[in-house]
């Protein structure tokens, strides 16, 4: 069904297709296109058996050569379903109460005496069941569904332990399965040091990689593994015994760096060839030259930046001289980032770190799919693409971006088909 | 049907209610009683023609003993219906090209020259017809009403001129009329200089206060004036014209003031019995002793702080020293703060200006009713007040201003009736 270049055969595919949006304006954000949205004005677009099987220019397209379903798409635009490439949406409890404690002017020691910070979420997710979990998470999944996200990313890292670390990626799965959605699951044992391990933080990077690894990789559980390296987590030494396990395994690589200080983070995961490096505020000049040479994507997560208040912004420049792709992700969890909101990430990375929308966008398209190594699956609308694709009421892509509140999907469709949710 | 104190007649209350919620947690912001959340736990709720008539614990409720219909809140929050007293809602055009030139790199003249800036919109504005403004504007109202809005200010402005001030105005009111929600409206023709009076703001100060002001009461289309006072916009003399004109007709004060600089517009306002002083980034400690003295409250608009990227915050401190109570709004409007959320505006209240999220909560309800002068109908769950309410699945109220992006409303209750929108 993957056809290199459909222009001789256009009507041919059309003939074929199941379904056909006519008269849409199309960011396909093709990388066989010219940068930007990749902008096609009033084409026609065609699928079947899920994929993208054509597209041409209305004026190319004969409605009486097909029996497929029409959909008018009245001008509207057509964009890649949105990728979230970073989130901590399943959990359980809330962080509601240390974030007033908080505002109300109380200390750290006074809301870890409270029963705050990430143990307590640590301590809610060992505590409640996988159907438990699937259920207090499914509402944060589904709000980002409705903004149009079709691929979405999914950690572990709030059990901590063989057992709960499986139980949150098992949570995940069942997500995906339930909703019409694809799920990319990320083991992030590595995120922060269990109670059972305090002081014995390599007896701990010994469990994650010779034990729970091992597990998730033999129930198919993990799409890849990720770490927070920072100094109040783990060392860049303890990462790279993560990343040797996951190469072992044949699992991507994905890592939290750069975010409070600079561990040249980046360039160990990128040396490794991870899909994607996350946060990235401190990143340096020698990183970015690593993470180009590896392709590597830099996942910028403006709603942590904004919700701990940080002043330092990602290297936008630094990146874009590099070429190295920007994703733009919700990060999506109850201690840093309680935004179940992609809209809401694209105006922040518009507004906080100065990309433009086209870059806003692509960054929760083509790059949000390389950030997940899907790139060859989702996030440009292309001939052999997977059809995970949103309508949207705008007379110009780059309102996705700029506004926000009112709901601008019109249709949101995966794998061809037109979803409710 | 008001009821000072229903203690000694609770199930008499009940008995005549149409609707009762039990089981409900409520969060009443009653002035009457401690500061806060005003919180009462498991409590019944009655309602009849529109108004609450009867609050008592469930212990004191005797579900035999009425006809009402009863709906079970199951441990859910009650919570004033929300008010966003700030807002520019009504307006034709986009602004998102702009947006993306400003982030591409050009300058002011280039966006100018593109056909940029305030007045683009005055122009798609003028030339939208009244129901094309109700058109338009209705799908960011619903955005607001979905998130637990009961009560809306809606203000003119890009109009600038007497007839397209008052199809401003008008359209405010259909948007009422069509919507199950309050609109509250602000003549706000002092918004900007039209081209026509170019050089001449005295000239376009007479207009608005000898043609457009009389007009618009005429028509019973403005509860309020108001002003922007400001270096770019209208000197704090031509305010107080508008403000004597207001007052000889009995309408509503309030005023855009403090935002870039401080020109004592606050105070000046204040004296005239300013309903709300709105922005605030440079009030002085004057201004808030004024305002104080006057109960005028401090309308704070985040949103516009984080787009236009201030460093400035309101002096929060200040307020709260001198009791003055604070609102906090959308600003809703397509240049300086195109976010369609009062749950965004909460959570940028606490997160950029530090307010609890009790105050925050207070600021789209008590206050807010307060800046529209509208606190002797909404904003509180109070035996007598109109019974404008949300229904959240939360377990704590501080919930709605942490998180955001998962829409917690179970229902949107108006005048006593659960809405769908
Ligand atoms: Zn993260
Ligand atoms: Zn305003």
């Amino acid at each position: 069904m993957y056809i290199q270049t459909m222009k001789p055969k256009v009507n041919t595919v059309f003939e074929t297709s199941e379904r056909i949006w006519i008269n849409a304006n199309l960011a396909t954000f093709d990388t066989t296109l010219e940068a930007g949205y990749g902008a096609l004005n009033t084409q026609a677009i065609g699928v079947r058996g899920g994929r993208i099987v054509a597209i041409a220019p209305m004026s190319a397209f004969d409605a009486a050569a097909t029996g497929a379903q029409i959909i008018d798409a009245r001008g509207g635009w057509m964009t890649p379903g949105l990728v979230d490439a970073h989130s901590h949406l399943v959990f359980a409890g809330s962080r509601a109460r240390e974030f007033e404690l908080r505002l109300k002017g109380a200390s750290y020691e006074e809301i870890a005496r409270s029963g705050g910070g990430i143990i307590s979420t640590v301590r809610a997710t060992r505590a409640a069941s996988v159907n438990e979990l699937v259920a207090l998470s499914e509402p944060r999944l589904q709000a980002l569904m409705r903004e149009g996200v079709t691929s979405v990313e999914i950690k572990s890292g709030y059990g901590l332990s063989l057992e709960d670390e499986l139980k949150m990626l098992r949570a995940a799965r069942i997500l995906g399965q339930r909703n019409a959605v694809r799920v990319s699951t990320s083991l992030l044992a590595a995120h922060a040091l269990p109670p059972e391990f305090a002081d014995n933080a390599d007896g701990y990077i010994d469990l994650v990689c010779n034990e729970i690894i091992p597990a998730a990789v033999a129930e198919n559980l993990a799409d890849a593994v990720d770490v927070f390296c920072e100094n109040i987590a783990f060392s860049p030494a303890q990462c790279e015994r993560v990343f040797q396990a996951a190469q072992q395994h044949g699992l991507g690589i994905r890592a939290h760096v750069e975010q409070l200080s600079n561990l040249q983070g980046a360039a160990l995961a990128a040396r490794y060839g991870a899909w994607s490096v996350d946060h990235l505020e401190w990143l340096d000049e020698e990183g970015v030259q690593t993470m180009a040479a590896a392709g590597t994507v830099a996942t910028l997560l403006p709603g942590a930046f904004y919700f701990l208040r940080d002043t330092r912004v990602p290297p936008v420049e630094l990146l874009r001289r590099y070429g190295v792709g920007m994703a733009v992700a919700t990060d999506l969890n109850p201690g840093s980032s309680p935004l179940a909101s992609i809209r809401l990430a694209m105006n922040m990375a518009c507004t906080l770190f100065r990309l433009t929308p086209e870059e806003a966008l692509a960054g929760c398209t083509r790059f949000g799919a390389r950030a997940l190594g899907l790139d060859d699956q989702v996030g440009q609308l292309r001939v052999g693409m997977q059809a995970d694709m949103v309508l949207w009421d705008i007379d110009h892509p780059a309102e996705l971006a700029y506004q926000f509140g009112v709901n601008l999907v019109r249709q949101r469709i995966v794998a061809g088909e037109v979803c409710n949710v």
